[in-house]
């Protein structure tokens, strides 16, 4: 098994936030073992106000992210939103229209409004189905970095589902783990 | 990024049974240099029997890891359920409701008893529902540490759902891995 | 909390591709100081077409993976699959009518072909159902790794879920982090 090693032609970038664990590790030596010493890196997410539905946010975590990521040769990225009435998936990154039916299956399958059978009500009607839907998709996603990069497949995407009729800010940790 | 610095006020911590892979940190030395070194922790839990149904246990689930916890700044926590007829998801910390109308819907959704089309049904009628809806909602959960506690929402909670109808004790791998 | 300390019988095994952080560490020492160090390993696995159904392929992933493993005595095993029509899930190892049943609510829950009511129908039928199918399981597992193997329970495997009608090769890029 390997990771790729590092490019030694990368320039030294400025690394402030990330942790070093090793005490003789010196940050400010470009060389390529100072490099590829095990970093931890964490920062909280605010996502805009987003509609009731799926929506592709590649683009805004690699805007959050992109630096950072660019720092890791090898390792993990780990998503997790602070939220249980929405939810964090990897789909099809391409056609809006399977964002749009995916959504569509989950109304189907989540019954809502009078003829749904929840006693939590309090909230809204669309309140209970949104705290089901948040388990069936999940609210964290560990993706594999690689050469500073996500390594997700050609085709995948991350997607924020908003289960809730009232688009509100939502957050996310991420946690950057790797060499 | 960042990670919250350590607290140099903080008191040296007894760590025994956590490894610190640098073999110059020394665990007397309560410098703060040394607490930040990468460490793994493993621990399997055994739940106690629960009763079919969703079940709040993070209370149950920081008795058994919270010291360990604090000694990590940065890190993830990994919750790993060894079995196929339970499962472990994030969701609503306060009202039981919600609990009790997310059995509900994972019973309405998957078909058990005489209507139901399975082949494998020799452990009893319970036993495919359960094993489906443990890939439902799935076994394992990673959350974020930060500054020595689980960095979930304000109403985010851990959720044990027992899907067999004879309660037995669980098993639950607790892997921590931080600075 | 405890990792079972390495095993100072073990013959050092040689370690070629697997990203040692520290400097200092040579590989060549044998010693368990040195084998205890944060280790990161990467590598992709290609696994060959199979047919639409859920598939145990916990063998086909020790064969690529168990040597590597070998190398960890606590850590985590991350598994993502780079695809958005397929999934991967833990679940019952032992029975194929498990993996068969659940195949059938699958295909059950997710309608497919003329009654269907999705927008993408580009691709055929089982594209759409195939995009939801892997968003319900997931195309991402992390297992703990304990002394060396994946800590799984005794009836739990690795699943494949082909969500397509047409077999295709899928790719798993596989991450192993521990000490």
């Amino acid at each position: 098994m390997q990771c790729s090693p590092l490019l030694s032609s990368r320039p030294p970038l400025p690394v402030k936030a990330i942790y070093r664990p090793s005490p003789s590790v010196d940050d400010r030596t470009p060389s390529s073992m100072a490099a590829s010493g095990p970093k931890w890196a964490q920062k909280t997410i605010t996502l805009p106000p987003h509609k009731r539905g799926c929506h592709l946010i590649t683009p805004k975590i690699m805007k959050e992210i992109g630096q950072d990521l660019s720092e890791f040769n090898c390792g993990l990225a780990h998503l997790f939103l602070q939220h249980t009435s929405a939810s964090l998936t990897i789909n099809e990154n391409y056609d809006s229209d399977v964002r749009d039916d995916t959504e569509t299956f989950l109304n189907k399958i989540v019954p809502e409004g009078r003829s749904a059978p929840w006693k939590h009500t309090l909230e809204g009607p669309d309140d209970m189905p949104a705290h089901i839907k948040s388990s069936m998709f999940g609210c964290a996603l560990t993706i594999p970095i690689t050469n500073g990069l996500l390594n997700m497949g050609t085709w995948q995407g991350i997607w924020l589902c908003e289960h809730r009729d009232a688009p509100t800010p939502r957050k996310v940790v991420v946690t950057l783990n790797g060499i």
